[in-house]
């Protein structure tokens, strides 16, 4: 193991210390350590595989911790911790099958099946934003083709429109196109907002591959509860009313579906109260 | 309830009766009652809701056979019970994470993940010949457009074919159309052998589109093992080769995949199996 790793272990157990400390909560009420992280993530094992950020490789964070504090330790991915909060305090509550998808840069995601986190063989399980939308089509970052994310991602949503305007598409957003160099995807929400037609065509790209997507994970997963989260859903309802309408235009028609689609409630604390609630629900097992 | 239920579960009563005779089995040594049953399972409460070929709606058939045999009964869809066959004694043993495919007719499929069935709210989950390939594509008979099961079924393989044909592709499969007025799956499968091009082209198709959603389901559930079972697996190599060299053209780069193709072994007597050690398996919970 490398020093790295180590010493953020030391530096998370002197912050437990002092937060123990200064709340005057008694060591033996200090139950279990939950721990959120990128990367690819082994939880059976507690072991962080690999992260883009952080240089860590194989790092048993899970052990380091607990071995460091002396309680039992868990760890999992933070797209299944952000699931796991809304599942238990937020927007899924009471939903034991529930679909989780983090919308930002890229797509990510979380299920819940029979009120258990799903992981996969070789935490391969919920890596939903490559999942394929569009066979043959957009490359992305992964080396795959047509990926989910590659359509409808924030970062994809923004390239779509920069691609249309140096195209030669007329919109207002050129105006910003030309200013900054590049359009974000909160411009082309913005910009639907003032009523543009270019940011309306490229938003309802965006939601229609995920109201695609959506329809493809109510056979495969059977949720009760969809429920987006990250940067995007901060346009509201012009983010998730298109969805809404472009699912219920292709959903089938031989049985009427009760799935509800909705916004994450508990914002950044999602990550504190996800650990927490599932370092707890871990130990009771 | 209809007359109808009543008096076939008073002849399977009556067939587990001669059976337990004829074997000399002891009816305390008779433990729990397992149905294997097409058509839409609410397996939680083991209610039949509605099935296409029996008369069939909101049929309590557990509790029904429960009461008649005085022995504990569970309810399952085919394809479930089919990958539970698998899981607990064919391709899949010893697989938690676990994808089952029936390609026939229509396409099917059952989830094992965390080593138990995926259900889904309203038993929604694992209805996979109904996941969208194709946004916008060939209509399929549930209403939707683009499913997997309108390009990679039996019946879809056939029909691209005789599509091709009637649009005046060249290919030997012509005289088969002529003489029979149609195409099967088995035909074009037949002239893959013999070296026909066309032939060779559709059953690509059919490969790319199963190869395209394993990719996606490898991201999603995270199987093992995925396990092909149906009609058209007769074809063996003919089938399973080009899926798996699809898939390895389409995966993702950034980590080597571990999951595994693999044919049914159990063949008819998948549904057997698979009701009987589901049986026990939820007796033993």
């Amino acid at each position: 193991v490398e020093l790295g790793a180590q010493s953020i272990v030391d530096r998370i157990g002197q912050a437990v210390e002092k937060l123990l400390k200064d709340n005057k909560i008694a060591y033996k009420d200090f139950i279990a350590v939950g721990i959120g992280s990128p990367g690819v993530i082994d939880a059976a094992r507690g072991i962080v595989m690999a992260t883009s950020n952080l240089k860590f490789e194989n790092v048993p964070l899970a052990k380091m911790l607990s071995d460091r504090l002396k309680k039992p330790a868990i760890l999992e991915n933070d797209a299944n911790i952000t699931c796991w909060a809304e599942h238990v305090a937020g927007a899924g509550k009471g939903c034991d099958e529930m679909l989780l998808l983090t919308i930002g840069t890229g797509i990510g995601g979380g299920i819940i099946t029979n009120g258990e986190i799903l992981h996969g063989f070789d935490c391969n399980g919920a890596e939903l934003g490559h999942a394929i939308y569009q066979p043959d089509g957009r490359k992305c970052g992964c080396g795959q083709k047509g990926c989910i994310e590659a359509y409808a991602s924030a970062s994809a949503t923004a390239a779509r429109a920069e691609e249309a305007l140096r195209g030669g598409t007329k919109s207002l957003l050129k105006k910003v196109l030309d200013e900054k160099g590049c359009v974000t995807c909160k411009d082309v929400f913005d910009h639907v907002a003032a009523g543009d037609a270019l940011a309306k065509e490229i938003t309802d790209g965006t939601a229609k591959a995920l109201a695609q997507f959506c329809i493809s994970m109510l056979h495969i997963s059977g949720p009760e509860c969809i429920v987006f989260f990250g940067g995007m859903t901060r346009a509201g309802d012009l983010f998730l009313n298109p969805i809404k309408k472009f699912f219920n235009e292709g959903i089938w028609t031989i049985k009427k579906e009760r799935v509800r689609f909705c916004l994450a409630m508990l914002g950044d604390d999602a990550g504190i109260i996800g650990t927490a609630s599932l370092a707890m629900h871990t130990q009771g097992k």
